[in-house]
């Protein structure tokens, strides 16, 4: 699998750009990772689907709302999503691509303009560098932003609920706390349910279908020390990992870890 | 130590009961514990001590919330506590009472008529079984509950902060979960600060200095299966083991396990 092969660390550099500053740079064909990029800004995965294919994907969302919380979507075949910024083109906007027929990335563009059809509905879904600001902003230490690495994400045993062509595992994110942090990590990410919220797990990986911590599925692998717990979150690869593995006729996403940069504030995600 | 012998398993049969009627029943000469009693209302931990020791404890309490959340006080030689029951008698309303010289047990009575003087302050401290409600209440299951024994207690090696006399290490309670029970359960007692709140710990008795959570400091062991999490929280035996340490000329707390029942509701006490 290469779904998280293109996640890049953290660009410092472009942390002070405002959200719209920062689409309309990729809409002129700047690219890379968008870690750390418009700092505050909720950024977002993208999944487009054929409109006959859009109500089983609405479905499996709406089912599995930890790993695809839905914060924004399209009418059918309209670029704009205008909740998440008035000027936003979701052909454009993203600093890479990948289109999918059959299960396979076809093409990895910058834009998306000669893909475009009338019958597609775009999903946009929370992503996890909105808790972890929140997490940072409390003083927890994060192991990967830390070593400069992307997040160890893992397929798990745990079935999403399907619908219609779209089933497959929950993939996770992991992040190792000592104790007294992955309680905080709990009641700070449990504020976010728009973002995969609390935890699905902790403590035991092989629960869950993980029998190496230091072997993840996709990303980095980051040390679990002796007296830290590794602490779980749903992640936003399982719907692409979802997509994939559906073989689904044709699909357009963002590239792992080039995401969408919308003009909702991290903090407004807030539900306490 | 025999700070928790006392402590009994539920007593099922006097659920119904109000906390009002529970008390005069209590003032009346009934005793035994007071787990299960008057299911809803809150239950409290007691420490009566003289005024010039008093502002001490006060101040100790203050700067360790967590195991010792004051949820009532009197003024000095004053039995009443309105604030948890209009005609509530601290000297009377407690099934059993322990009496201490000098860090000695010399008595265990059925009320404290007899060593009631005009310099006593009482304490009222929040105690687990009001989260214990919360967890049953959301369906997790409490395995010390479900075997009808004791709950397992353990001295750590987080050191309490001081207050005058007042000093020693943090007494805390276990209840294993699974993973994903174990979330749930920072969740729904981090709604209830005045009782213990948030677990302290989970996952690793040793880094907080027990050595075998087969072997607890009060309280009776429960297994913890392979596939489970113990989760750590404040214990309100902590002070009593702190005014036992201290061995201050007099005081009076509760026989562990039979608690003042109050007014208050449990629900009440949700911060959310």
């Amino acid at each position: 699998m290469t779904i998280s092969a293109a996640i890049q660390p953290l660009r410092k550099e472009d942390d002070h750009l405002t959200s719209r500053q920062a689409r309309l740079d990729y809409r002129n064909g700047k690219t890379g990772s968008t870690a750390g990029v418009a700092s505050g800004f909720v950024q977002g995965n993208l999944a487009i689907l054929p409109e006959n294919l859009a109500s089983s994907f609405h479905r499996f969302c709406q089912l599995n709302p930890k790993p695809c919380p839905i914060i924004g979507m399209s009418d059918v075949g309209d670029p704009r999503i205008p909740s998440l910024g008035l000027d936003l083109d979701i052909r454009t906007d993203i600093p890479r691509y990948r289109v999918w027929r059959d299960g396979e990335v076809i093409d990895e563009p910058t834009d998306v303009m000669a893909h475009w059809r009338d019958d597609l509905v775009a999903f946009v879904l929370g992503c996890s560098f909105s808790f972890e600001e929140a997490l940072l902003d409390e003083g927890l230490p994060i192991r990967h932003i830390e070593r400069n690495v992307r997040v160890p994400m893992y397929r798990t045993n745990i079935a999403c609920a399907s619908a219609g062509p779209f089933a497959g595992p929950m993939v996770v994110s992991m992040r190792p706390f000592k104790p007294a942090q992955a309680i905080r990590a709990v009641q700070i990410t449990s504020r976010f349910p728009s973002v995969h919220g609390a935890p699905v797990h902790l403590g035991h990986p092989q629960s869950i279908g993980i029998k190496d911590i230091a072997k993840p599925d996709y990303g980095d692998a980051v040390p679990v020390e002796p007296d830290e717990i590794p602490v779980f979150w749903a992640c936003g690869v399982t719907p692409q990992a979802v997509i994939a593995a559906a073989k689904v006729p044709f699909a357009i996403t963002h590239a792992p870890g080039l995401m969408l940069v919308t003009d909702l504030k991290n903090k407004d995600l807030a539900v306490l």
